[in-house]
């Protein structure tokens, strides 16, 4: 009996099965929330540690906005009122009274802050202002599924505002780049499609949508981040200008860009097997277990302790399982669950040989290790499995890639993968008959790997799938 | 004319000054909600990080629980719902319909949070279960003050379950203790009176609740982080039971404990003076300024440079300022606003003496240092910079302690500052009629600084004052 429903007979079964058995998160008590349990805010964490030390290093500096916002704020911008006037939850009643003018919780926080930046760009040398925060919003949510689609869920959101298009648009490049790809790939080895998203695909008021989309192991498509230009749509909006240095008054060009929770999703269906998570080194909460396997006279337990301490010593986060109580079994399924990058094995003949089992999750191969070898080999096997994994995970990814020429080709391959096609085979005619099939363009790239800057680039490649 | 209106002519105005001058926070859109700038978020930050690697040291792991709570969450336990009622902000409408049940915004998470507790555990192997969350709340304020007093602000709120009342008793006042008390004095250098709350004063739905009270330079009092036995009173509410080593289905014992960015005005408050805000090296986000007074061929800004990567080199956190075109009086305004520790000043002629001026900003003392000396010298003053901010704050905090014997003297001294008055002499009635005159006990503590047990333990003192 599998603790899991495999992948292959049901996915979201499996997924389901996987944030229940595995602790990470379940339903809230008003419909689409989500209560994140410590194994799965642990990994979320440090992706926030990793992302958040990139936005800095992007000359980004974090700040806080309210979670209440005027609703006339949203209507300023006519294509971002009506993206998100649906999603809106609205607060009536505050302090046992009814308010005058009802407060939208925040959906994104566009209107919010280019109120602010109003305020505080004055002249040129103000800018570029570069400001993110971490924040919990809220998107009325019909079909909500944990970390992928909830009504509250958790992100960071960054704004900009810069002199001209041409930085604005590299910073949102930028982002996209520096900060999501590299944090997606080097740390949360998931190999994403990095593109730019079609018209009908763009964040509401946006003027370019770039996207870094993962492919999961069931084949669909899961979008991971977006970086925003948004032109000077915001700016007209809410006045955002600045006096340039020949003193004329100019209005800036801005930028926003988020990532959220749904990471937490996009890694468990990336790299998650019928055993479980399956966690890069990198984020993992744990990088190694020691587990006691049986214990006679106390010598294992000192053994494991031992090498417990000496891994804490060289920087690695390992926990050690000494509940010879609970069967070997059992706790080994549980390591596998959690999706623990490295086990290593310690039982009576393995003190009397000076040896141990060593584990790794993700190809579950076990290795016989001298005792005193043990350290360095757990360090050594760290970065390798980290490497494996995006190597594992891009050949999963390329594999569920097909070329397409026509239509009918794309409806046929994005059935189980991601179909890639000339957007000029697809359009927007194209774009709304997939539509139609339950198929989205992802996102459009050049053959290159390099990001069209206009919605019609010639030879521009369009990636068709399945999303969530 | 000084740059904030001084602390003796209208306190309140030199804090709202200061908030604005220093670009720390300012008012959100929606009435009592705030803005917290960069400059005011990077403290914050760093107050969360102190916080949560103690509250991590105590055990507890960090999770999430959802923003919207039912209604009917808050009726289950008859006090908790009597003291949030009058504050709660209510979802009436999401994703454009009016819903059937009504969701508060949480005003704080007991109630959801023992929902969850309920079902996770099971037995008393689940025990103690010990969770925090950092997450934004609301209460409907009618005199908002920033980072004091705001509808929304930022906390951490940790809640923990227990198989008996001795280790839930003990682990709140650890909490108090070891991750408040020890916090704020030895990082934020806020000499705190710990101790325990009146009937009165508890948090709705509490059996005890202990709180750190710290002494603003106004002599009001300021309480900045609590921590409450809950007893039995949310088990029984939610069902939050497990079944002994005998089999025996028992109640669990719980608590709460919180602190938010109220600590931020705490800082403000304590530390702060004419010039602008004081920060303690340990809290600091720019520990050390190196300032090029002026330039003439290059040299300054070389050296200056020179000193701010060796300085970085040391783990100081430091910040080059070589902005020559602002007048140095202007910049030197502005970074004591910043309340930045340290600042080194360096112009043509510190260079040829081959010195540099070492300014601290909790004393304004300034000394001449020879170039080679400086990276030394400044770690040096950062560690005594921090101790001495903490016996000034103390200092300040005893001379504002008065020893009083009778309510009369009580209603006095506590004009302008903290009475000290046996508990006895006060009682209940008493406490009443000091809250007439708008005096209310802080606390209750022994002589010896530890805590009651009860709420009328023979000998324990009441703080009595103003406060915020």
């Amino acid at each position: 009996m599998p603790v899991l429903t495999p992948q292959h007979v049901d996915f979201p079964r499996w997924y389901q099965d996987l944030l229940t058995k595995a602790k990470l998160a379940e339903n809230g008590p008003a419909r689409g929330t989500m209560v994140i349990r410590p194994n799965g805010y642990a990994i979320w964490e440090r992706m926030q540690g990793e992302v958040d030390g990139r936005i800095k290093a992007a000359g980004a500096a974090n700040a806080y906005f309210p979670l209440l916002i005027p609703m006339e704020f949203f209507a300023r911008e006519a294509e971002h009122v009506e993206g998100f006037s649906p999603e809106l939850a609205v607060v009536t009643h505050g302090g046992g009274k009814e308010l005058t003018a009802p407060l939208a919780i925040r959906p994104t926080s566009e209107a919010v802050v280019g109120e602010y930046m109003s305020k505080w760009i004055d002249s040129y040398r103000d800018l570029p202002l570069r400001l993110n925060q971490w924040a919990n919003v809220v998107r009325w949510e019909l079909r909500p599924r944990i970390f992928l689609r909830t009504t509250e869920f958790l992100w960071q959101e960054g704004h900009t505002a810069h002199v001209d298009e041409a930085e604005a648009r590299g910073y949102a490049r930028g982002i996209l780049r520096d900060v999501y790809e590299d944090f997606l790939r080097k740390v949360a080895a998931v190999p994403v499609i990095v593109g730019r998203k079609t018209a009908k695909e763009r964040f509401a008021g946006a003027a370019n949508t770039m996207t870094c989309e993962g492919v999961m192991r069931d084949g669909k498509a899961l979008q991971m981040a977006t970086s925003h230009e948004l032109g000077q749509r915001f700016s007209r909006a809410f006045d955002i200008t600045y006096t340039g240095a020949d003193g004329s008054s100019q209005l800036c060009w801005t930028t926003s860009w988020g990532a959220s929770t749904r990471m937490m999703g996009g890694l468990i269906m990336c790299h998650g097997d019928d055993f479980g998570l399956v966690v890069p080194p990198a984020l993992a909460p744990v990088q190694a277990v020691v587990v006691v396997v049986k214990e006679s006279d106390g010598a294992v337990t000192r053994a494991a302790g031992a090498l417990a301490d000496e891994l804490t010593t060289r920087g690695v986060r390992v926990r050690l399982d000494d509940d010879v109580a609970a069967g070997f079994g059992w706790r080994a399924t549980e390591w596998d669950l959690q999706g623990v990058p490295i086990r290593i094995e310690l039982g009576p003949r393995d003190i009397e040989r000076r040896a141990a089992v060593v584990y790794r999750r993700d190809t579950r191969d076990k290795t016989t290790v001298g005792l005193d070898d043990v350290p360095a080999e757990v360090q050594r096997l760290l970065g390798t499995v980290q490497g494996d994994m995006l190597r594992a995970a891009t050949a999963r990814r390329d594999a569920r890639i097909d070329d397409c020429a026509t239509l009918d080709e794309v409806r046929e391959a994005a059935q189980s993968g991601v179909a890639r096609v000339p957007w000029d085979e697809v359009g927007v005619a194209g774009e709304q008959e997939l539509a139609a099939a339950g198929l989205t363009v992802r996102c459009l790239q050049h053959s290159d790997g390099s990001l069209p800057d206009g919605d019609d680039d010639a030879g521009a490649l369009a990636y068709v799938a399945k999303a969530y």
